[in-house]
């Protein structure tokens, strides 16, 4: 209600660009044919920026996920977009995602490590134990996002598994 | 005022019982000689665990936060409670919490590790910072707590620091 009442109140001419864009979406939005995440060209921006690590890949689960580790610009290498994670309960296995598109694109041989980013949850560390072991035969170096204390978080208030894999997984200061 | 009322309602032993063990609580509570934790026996039930590593110290801001660490299950040595952090704004210098006492215990030469475990916040951020300058000319190994997500955490809902340092510590899987 509130966009509509905001579109009865906005130039016509920027009604009309609206509506036209989202017209658009559907026939201009493509999938990149090289890490299937959204883009109006294929390859997409990223998979054609000569200044990315080409030999370094990153798989999360959606285009979201892609754009949020973007956003942290502490990741300077291509990325590939599974579409989601295994989910026994709800009839989604290795087929219902791009498992073997991502096995292929590791069997040419040309990645130095595969980062698994799917999401901290008990979907994303199954989805990412079940790719290590399907590239397990390939390899290739797999590694996963860290678990931790997140920035301003609060050791009284985290939930004990996170305090102690904060612990576990501490790191040498320098 | 829930708890008056509960009180009035309470069989008049138990709320007798409550009262006793507040009078107690100011007199019988000290702080453990060895690692500045709240205790009724001095050096308390942790310091004299010999199941618990002596080499291996955890620095905490507070009492809370070493019972968090210890629920986590994840760190089998003993702890040092600083009392704070160093907060200059407030007036809260290197004198003002147990930083002194903290390297008086790692010089006695013991120690194969120092964990510290102040908040992943930018006081305690800048209090691991500081006691490890202070504590570099006495070789021991210092480490921090691990940043990452969280565990549930979601990549697109995180903060971007949070997201940055994940990717970039990540682990090798095995």
């Amino acid at each position: 209600m509130r966009l509509a009442f905001h579109l009865l109140g906005a130039p016509e001419a920027h009604v009309r660009e609206l509506a036209e864009a989202i017209a658009r979406l559907r026939t201009e939005i493509v999938l990149c044919e090289e890490c299937f995440d959204l883009t109006d060209t294929s390859p997409c921006a990223i998979c054609r920026d000569p200044k990315r690590d080409p030999a370094l890949l990153c798989v999360v689960e959606e285009p979201a996920d892609r754009a949020a580790i973007d956003r942290s610009q502490r990741f300077a290498g291509r990325f590939f977009v599974l579409g989601g994670t295994l989910s026994p309960i709800d009839g989604i296995g290795p087929e219902e995602i791009r498992i073997a598109p991502l096995e292929a694109r590791v069997a040419r041989g040309d990645l130095r490590e595969v980062v698994l980013a799917t999401n901290p949850d008990a979907e994303g560390d199954a989805t990412a134990h079940y790719i290590h072991e399907r590239l397990r035969p390939l390899g290739v170096r797999v590694t996963r996002i860290a678990y931790g204390m997140p920035l301003g978080g609060d050791l009284e208030y985290a939930d004990h598994v996170t305090v102690g894999l904060s612990v576990a997984h501490r790191r040498v200061m320098d």
